[in-house]
């Protein structure tokens, strides 16, 4: 079953977190000064509107009239009730999710990039420069500078560059230049923290540029608020007053904090954050300032970390390997608001196949943590037969990772 | 601007065009005594009740409530008008596709498998064997498999098993097993017409098992026949009275039928099939009687053809690489009341890149021959001042497809 709302019914405001959290956020510091950064500390990189978004108060704050256009290519999306995975679980429980696989890149991360690109043509940058990993960012923001007549620059991780060819084509495909990151040393596989620091230098480097960034920021978390805005609406068409848990895979947290922060002021609601066993930020991760990027040019946040030199192993789940989190994902799992849980590969891609087999559509690496601990969840609900509503966000879709499904069924993992 | 239909909407029947056609359609021959096939020559490898659809004149046939039920799953598609198309081309033209690429498979092959699978299973059939060249098909069949509980077994051309893995590792994602065709001989490369026969081969020779086809009978075009009567009701939302023109892309048919048919008793409304000038069935075959597959196995179908033995070269739209096709569209194109045109792979590509980045989405090469034939309409209303209603089917993305943009952008096509 699905709901569907009709293109005018997008939210035309984004929610935002902040006014709703009981302490303040602990605010980013300047990597030189340690002194907490300014406007004109981020004015070479990023629009003053993206700036303001950051360290905003407002409840709500408008969505651009030009932005709602852009997104109604694909928005609203469908929140989907996955009755034949409930019923191959035999399980009591409600299980709804979110689908922001329709979207032309694949994921929720063009949520984010179309308003990015808009915010900065409105300032006069003519040219965005970006990191991408296994190319879901890279390939959003380049299909939102299409649409809106700006150049886009992508650093990809080496490694990716040279092994998984398919999202550097789609990143061409809408006009976007790559470039295998690091820049300097075509020997090293690279890694997004060491991209961040080359699209950083990129953006301070030319008049005409800024730079954006896909994740864990404020204003990114602010943009896919939409997935949640949206899912609340269509879970009351769906005849719920509320779900009982939230729950979204966690790489830099934009994906679960789109889908989690609108229903942060109803304290019925639970959250829990998924993320792989070989990255395990908000698990095992301390929670301390430190850098989002590799060579420590970006300002220090308050985040759970692993270290920015921590190396995570080649996952197929590109998407979920970084050293830090969204602060305001951190924020809400320290003040225990949010669980978290953490899953090796294997079983994850187990929960995927069986989603496929049973839904029908097939999920990226990312989604199918979450789908991992929706299957938990409404196992748990059977035992204890409990009516549990489950919410969560099918982030992207995996026609671009079947290379890892072939891993998996082949025993290769 | 998008028109989506509620679940419940979906079509309760299929459209049957025979009644409307103003000759009957000759009947299928048999291969050995070219004497009309009857229910009893075609029952060791289709169901009594696809038998029944194929040879049918009544007008609409009941879609059962267990398919509607697995249709729901992406069905109604959305109707989408493609307005930042419209205004690249600056073109008086109103554009309008459905979108069939967003079911679990990315295409509308999975329209006529789920019937095909169900059909089967309601006559004890356990077993599905078929034919896929890229595996558009074979991918359709292995879902709707899973979901309704048979197995799939897929004869794929060895060509693309070998060089474009990832579709067969969807088929395996959802538990078909795949085998490179020709089974009998591991240095051919294959073709289309001889995994057919593979199939057929294979059905006949095991008693829980039937063949399954995805494109060309009555059967198959009568089942794609939700794609236009879903459109219709859409136009209708949108304030459109009726296309001027209905556009598709053709290799067997089923894409084209299941847009064009339901227009068919409207004589205002114009029709477009668009192949490749690689393989110009319509354009340059000749009317005539002539075997569906390679090895002579198939019934005898009176369509254009290019002789069974035509050997397509490789290009990258798979799915419009076939000999011959279906009886209906050959009957319609015979008659007149349906035109054919036939472009290079170059300026399509050219059409593909130039909508994903006005309009977002990545088509499918089969798709893009469509788009280019819309572009060409849409350019010719603007030279003629016309706003021109001009509907077309998208009939599937181009995520599996990507190496063939590869080659588009760097000039090695």
């Amino acid at each position: 079953m699905r709901w569907n709302l009709p293109p005018d019914s997008i939210p035309e405001a984004w929610f935002n977190v902040v006014p709703h959290l009981e302490q303040p956020l602990q605010p980013p510091l300047h990597p030189a000064t340690r002194e907490p950064v300014g406007p004109a500390d981020l004015s070479p990189i990023f629009p003053m509107a993206l700036i303001g978004q950051e360290v905003s108060t407002e409840p709500w704050i408008d969505i651009p009239g030009e932005v709602l256009d852009v997104l109604r290519l694909w928005r609203p999306t469908p929140l989907v009730r996955a009755t034949r995975l409930e019923a191959a679980l035999e399980t009591p429980a409600r299980i709804y999710y979110k689908d922001e696989s329709v979207s032309p890149a694949g994921s929720h991360k063009p949520n984010t990039a179309v308003p990015q690109a808009y915010y900065n043509k409105q300032e006069g940058v003519r040219r965005l420069a970006t990191e991408t990993g296994a190319g879901q960012w890279g390939s959003a923001l380049s299909f939102a500078c299409s649409i809106l007549g700006l150049e886009c620059k992508v650093y990809m991780v080496r490694a990716s560059f040279n092994q998984k060819p398919y999202r550097r084509t789609m990143i061409e495909v809408w006009g976007g230049e790559v470039e295998a990151s690091p820049v300097d040393d075509p020997s090293d596989p690279g890694s997004l923290g060491s991209a961040i620091s080359d699209a950083v230098r990129d953006a301070v480097s030319r008049e005409d540029s800024h730079y954006a960034l896909g994740s864990v920021l404020n204003h990114v978390l602010l943009h896919q608020t939409v997935i949640g805005l949206e899912a609340k609406e269509q879970l009351a068409l769906a005849g719920e007053e509320r779900p009982d848990i939230v729950i979204g895979s966690c790489g830099g947290g934009s994906n679960l904090g789109g889908i989690a922060l609108p229903f942060v002021p109803d304290e019925n609601v639970a959250f829990l954050a998924v993320e792989p066993s070989s990255c395990p930020t908000l698990t095992e991760g301390r929670f301390d300032y430190d850098f989002g990027d590799v060579a420590g040019m970006t300002p220090l946040l308050a985040m759970y970390t692993l270290g920015h030199d921590f190396k995570p192993p080649p996952i197929h789940a590109g998407g979920l390997r970084y050293h830090g989190d969204s602060p305001i994902i951190s924020h809400l799992v320290k003040s225990g608001r949010m669980k978290a849980v953490a899953y090796p590969q294997d079983v994850v891609f187990e929960a995927a196949v069986k989603f496929a087999r049973v839904q029908g559509t097939v999920p990226a690496p990312e989604t199918s943590h979450a789908i991992r601990a929706v299957i938990d969840a409404a196992v748990a609900a059977k035992d204890a037969g409990e009516e549990t509503v489950i919410l969560f966000s099918y982030s992207g879709h995996g026609l671009l990772d079947l290379s890892a499904y072939a891993d998996y069924l082949s025993g290769r993992l």
